[in-house]
């Protein structure tokens, strides 16, 4: 007889999370979750890790400044697909658009990478209120 | 003179996009984005495309299954991040558990690639509603 096979989805502490958001800070890249015309909405974006904050730069007018003012979540993973295994960290927290012409130029002066933002820039911190994560070991 | 850095996001045709969720099925993999306790939340899911649907597993009583009978977001991506490149593709639809005991035993019998669910499952049809997608050459 063979043996089941059984998954277990490990959930990750609050330290471990945060270490992969550093990890992941390498590919300096995520999915942000907010709220469009009252549906879920997710797009990919840069971010940039604070002592306290993610930060994160979009251009004025899209879809994805209009989640600054408004709870968000933010979601990254990594994942080995021929494994069936991977991890995944998700924050909750509240966006919030960068208004002090000073802290907007040290952001413009600063290392985050933008892949798609040459245009005027908005800048974005989310507060990390609540942060979860979970492992499928391989 | 160094010439600018112009980064441009194509956005991509409905044609296109069902094409990235066929081909990322061989990863089998994607992110659901839902609101739980009036927050966004996004947690990943395997799934499986059907001709109009996206179908995911769960276990009752998990954060992910009350996102049944909600507004709900899909994503997908493929990021090369040396390159700076990649694309992303975001569904939204409703979400409904699937409860004819007929479809569920055909669903059991299926392929969906399950990692993380060796319990009890419930079954989760996405509906289509709005496809969209971009992608920044590298």
């Amino acid at each position: 007889m063979a043996a089941a096979r059984v998954t277990v989805v490990e959930e990750l502490s609050r330290e471990e999370c945060l270490e992969l958001l550093q990890y992941n800070s390498r590919v300096g890249f995520g999915r942000l979750g907010f709220t469009t015309d009252g549906r879920p909405m997710i797009l990919p974006v840069n971010y940039l890790l604070e002592e306290t904050f993610l930060v994160f730069c979009t251009a004025p007018g899209t879809k994805l400044s209009s989640a600054a003012g408004a709870p968000v979540a933010f979601e990254v993973d990594g994942v080995q697909s021929p494994y069936r295994s991977g991890w995944s960290v998700v924050i909750q927290g509240v966006a919030r658009a960068v208004t002090d012409p000073e802290e907007v130029e040290q952001l413009r002066r600063g290392p985050l990478p933008s892949w798609a933002n040459p245009g005027p820039q908005r800048w974005v911190r989310v507060s990390m209120d609540e942060i979860s994560g979970r492992r499928i070991p391989g």
